[in-house]
């Protein structure tokens, strides 16, 4: 299934890859994938998306369920809500018992790296999250660029062998992006910080906006780039993110706890008028925030 | 002071002008009513602003306090924190008996109005804000183009005499931004949900991101553009920020509160695993976030 080469391509190009789901991320990853492996098959079960990703010719063959044609592919990536993965992986072994080589793009990794360490040991498999949402969805909004620069973390498992780790690997360096390793936990730990908390606390801005709007239509005039950059979150794809949630509850909770203590703190402050502490508050967000954006992005 | 014609210029033509502080807003409206004044004069504490303010020409003239040249100036406008405004207010009896006309560009507007109304008979005043922040400040940032376009607020109050709010108008269509009248009350209420929650939750967020960094910095990492975005208002000048909320804090308090109450609600679905609670706000904001976005920015 591989040889002992080291250029990405060369991992790639012998195998039949099937992406299932064929929305922002799994149209992407076809696009970016175009041309490197042996043969690139879609797996989505909206028939006009099928039409489309033929029409827009990213994938050489399209299905609606992958028990059409598991039997010819190396390679699964499963492309679809958390959910949907892990209810996937578990229906593998009965469409394909000889086994492939397990990939995915789910935004949560503990309950998927679980199932796949579930399956038989003919099947090998490992977890990947290419960080790089954004609010649009659906194959309309996929660009061959969208991995570009962005990190790729990728989480072992029981299941994970070195060649699935190679290929991993070599589909990672196809679509642009910057491979890093960590544990399911960690991950699911640092996305429920840096992403499924901003998409809460996005939401519930939205929802508190909407609120007074209704009672004074004026708010919309009121309002500039602050709010819209602020709610952008909320306009991300519901039901993926109820998924995302539900297989992360811990983390979230523990992030979204502490977050509603820290707000009980400022709403503290501003009650007593306690300038100082209010001012010692908003002078470490604003340095925080500068401090970040050097230590992601660099200087200016 | 005024003559009875209709066009913009012909109201702000014939008179000398002060602008007092040349940081982000301060600056820009200099930019943007350059030439079209009698004499623009800018007022600065920070003598190198002042250098830069000249060197770039936006201004005839720069002075350190507006009591070297408050007698030969027949509209002041304030473009320094709320509560520099109010005091700055105050203060104007003292050094100019004679009254003149009196703006500002302060982010709350119900404390401000109420100093306006205490001023002698000979000045006229009405309150400004245009809704035009961005999370960068000082003169450096300053653009000509910062109102084009924007929501421009003016609030009338018991000192506002017809010439004044011509002039008012004059200048808001000179800068090319749209007036829009409003009780002060109504402002600082709508503001408070639209503009100081955001900035806020973003405040809270940056705060929250920061402290899961400090135990594991992959955290910058994992990161996205979500995050970026959820946390730009927490950039925003502090100094400003505060006197904001110091000067509204009724209103603030009560978004605060109201959204801490949203914020539980969502944490007991989480921690019961309730699916349809979930996905029924999850979806609502989804849905309020895209008739947001048509009702503020029209059709795609």
């Amino acid at each position: 299934m591989k040889s002992n080469v080291s250029e990405p391509w060369a991992e790639l190009a012998s195998l039949n890859v099937a992406i299932v789901g064929l929305g922002l991320m799994g149209g992407s990853l076809a696009m970016a994938l175009r041309g490197a492996t042996g043969s690139l098959i879609g797996i989505e079960r909206v028939a006009a998306s099928r039409a489309d990703a033929l029409k827009m010719g990213i994938v050489d063959e399209a299905f609606a369920r992958l028990a059409d044609v598991l039997a010819a592919v190396d390679l699964v990536v499963l492309a679809i809500p958390v959910e949907s993965i892990v209810s996937g992986i578990r229906a593998l072994p009965a469409i394909r018992a000889s086994g492939c080589m397990v990939f995915d793009l789910g935004s949560t990794k503990g309950q998927i790296g679980r199932a796949m360490e579930e399956l038989p040991a003919q099947f090998a498999a490992i977890g990947g999250h290419p960080m790089c949402g954004r609010e649009s969805s659906g194959l309309p909004a996929a660009t061959a660029d969208l991995f570009l620069e962005q990190t790729f973390i990728l989480c072992r498992n029981a299941r994970t062998t070195p060649d699935v780790e190679a290929v991993a690997l070599a589909l990672v360096a196809q679509v642009g992006a910057r491979p890093l390793f960590m544990e399911a936990a960690d991950h699911d730990r640092l996305v429920a910080a840096s992403s499924h908390l901003p998409y809460t606390v996005a939401s519930l801005l939205m929802e508190r906006a909407w609120e007074e709007a209704s009672a004074d239509p004026r708010l919309w005039q009121v309002s500039s780039s602050g709010l819209r950059d602020t709610t952008r979150l909320a306009g991300s794809n519901p039901e993926m993110m109820l998924e995302i949630m539900l297989t992360n509850q811990g983390p979230i909770l523990a992030q979204l706890e502490a977050y509603g203590q820290d707000l009980e703190t400022m709403l503290d402050a501003l009650r007593r008028q306690d300038r100082e502490a209010l001012r010692a508050m908003l002078e470490q967000a604003n340095q925080r925030r500068q401090a970040y954006l050097q230590a992601k992005y660099g200087p200016d």
